[in-house]
């Protein structure tokens, strides 16, 4: 049984307990969804009917592309339906008799203009769109890596960490000088080693823009390394599935502050990663580091870290704030990347993908502060 | 006055003809929204606020870069917050003074599901989320560009051209061999030239893979060029505003079938280009050009165009479906993009960037068809 259909099942036996006839998934733009392509391998636009009898149905923008990548029993191209998801849902109630009054599930996060739509065009049905709906079960399954999953993680993390020390290296001899030169670098280097491409903008900041969490724009045509922080954020996408780290570069003459905010940042990250284990609550683990933090006076503006997958930011979030209830389980993959931003002193980050075992925590990538 | 200022003065004269006392904006992860660059220059994370009595308010989640890029009253870090949008507006409402049962709009896209949770927090105040709202508003007003965003068009456009002349000559040359050197040249060469990147994720696609209308993965380290066509699909972002061509670089011996695929597309675009003009609809200027290929037995899979601007898709869409009832006004600049695609032949797409303006179209992209 292929990795999709045993995925498609799991959802099928979701939506027997649910008691609905029909999930409709959607991914195009604006309201894009990756549990498409976890589901039936299909990486572009399209819409996905599955039925509580097992049935799957893919709607694609691209039949060709389709034919190429998607698992799934029946596809028929968009245009069939004027492009139009709620024609295609009709289409996809009458041809999978539906019977009237059913459940049936749209995405969670569909908009309230929509919605209204939906439910006005299939009056007869009894539509859903619950915070706690199809999207929320994709994304709580989502969060355990399966076997397969862990494999190209293995792999991603591979290409990553050669790429890791490659920049190093060239940066050490100064062969790559501007920020584009490195984000460009990583780009040529992963699509060399077979990856899709990267995993999010690269983001590249030089010592005068480093104090910015997400530096605009991600990469310039100055010089990436300078006196004080520079920071690297990228990631590699490799089958679908993103790396995501973050080295920080600190040429000297540094000042105790700055030696100050490599050293706090390291002593956080290593905290961090000792509280990671089977059963740890992740907002724990965030309000521990953010005290480690405040103890030095010093803010993080922003979360922990993050699960990775499809998405650079999935399930679980390591977030300090009173509604994450989120538990870590054996088969999470995550990112611990605890950070310092100052308009003077530039910033610093550290970021490393986490894989907890059964027997512990994993660190996948090799991110890591650099002095030159 | 600033371009900003005017551009939200706009928005508080559409606010008092609706009777709104307060509009909210978000622009993140999973619901972007570019109107907030448009109305402040903030690039990044925020949510906006605008009051009919001429406020806005600016909740960044990285106020260092905020206060280099955003034009606004008042800004306060989405930190404040505990970075929650629900949160936001309630201290929105009390920090603006807004009379209770007074009309708030929040965007049309919306999820269902957290505009639940916005009535519930705001129960005092008429909470609205209509298709006709702030957003279709904003939408409406930035389809018609006004002078500063034609500047940026103008020289945005004239670094597109000078891009897509060196690619010919270096792909003539056998300097770029693979579609990720031909990608990443365009990168190098934008940034070069103070673009903030390109527009959406290039696409090169060699003979093989040109079939598909958007190649999956967008660009790989397989050759670029071989005999049949292949596309490349890109755009430049500078200050913001992004370009968008395709060229078809068609390397023989070419089959009849093939010839008449060129044939064709060249003779659909000429078609649209004599169709644009002040008051046309764009559903029937896509209607004959879908006529003419249909005369061939073609069928082209996706729209013959659409707006370009802060998004790589806005208003106006030029697609023959009949909820469109678009019409061209001078100002809007879009795209005019027909292509076939065919597994056995590849694929063929040309598109080209056009500016209404009061006495015609004027093309400001050289994007063609290369004969190699």
């Amino acid at each position: 049984m292929s990795i999709f259909q045993s995925r498609q099942d799991r959802i099928y036996d979701w939506m027997a307990r649910e008691n609905i006839a029909l999930t409709m998934l959607e991914d195009t733009e604006g309201r894009r969804d990756s549990g498409i392509r976890w589901l039936t391998g299909q990486p572009g636009d399209a819409l996905l009917f599955l039925t509580v009898d097992k049935k799957s149905l893919l709607v694609p923008w691209d039949i060709n592309l389709a034919k190429l990548y998607a698992h799934t029993d029946i596809m028929v191209p968009y245009g069939e339906f004027e492009r139009n998801p709620v024609t295609a849902l009709k289409a996809a109630v009458d041809y999978c008799k539906i019977p009237l009054q059913s459940r049936i599930e749209i995405p969670s996060d569909m908009s309230y203009v929509l919605f209204l739509k939906y439910v006005e065009a299939a009056s007869d049905f009894d539509i859903l769109c619950r915070s706690e709906g199809i999207q929320k079960a994709i994304q709580e399954l989502r969060a355990v890596k399966d076997e397969e999953e862990i494999r190209i993680y293995r792999k991603a993390a591979e290409i990553t960490n050669e790429i890791i020390d490659l920049l190093e290296e060239n940066i050490r001899r100064e062969k790559l000088l501007t920020e584009t030169d490195v984000a460009l670098f990583i780009e040529a280097e992963g699509r060399k080693r077979d990856c899709e491409g990267t995993g999010f903008e690269t983001l590249a900041a030089g010592p005068d823009r480093s104090f910015g969490i997400h530096a605009f724009p991600s990469y310039t045509g100055q010089p990436f390394i300078g006196p004080g922080f520079s920071i690297l954020d990228f990631g590699l996408n490799y089958s679908g599935y993103t790396t995501d780290v973050t080295l920080t570069f600190a040429r000297g003459p540094l000042s105790k502050s700055q030696e100050k905010v490599l050293t706090l940042t390291e002593k956080a990250y290593k905290l961090a990663l000792s509280l990671v284990g089977d059963g740890a609550g992740t907002r724990n683990i965030a309000a521990t580091v953010d005290n480690f933090f405040g103890k030095s006076r010093k803010i993080m503006p922003h979360a922990l870290g993050h699960g990775i997958g499809l998405e650079a930011h999935e399930a679980p979030v390591l977030r300090n704030r009173t509604d994450n209830d989120t538990i870590l389980r054996p088969g999470m993959i995550f990112t611990l990347e605890p950070g310092l931003y100052d308009p003077i002193l530039g910033g610093c980050r550290l970021e490393n993908d986490i894989l907890l075992t059964g027997t512990g925590a994993e660190v996948l990538t090799t991110g890591r502060i650099i002095r030159l």
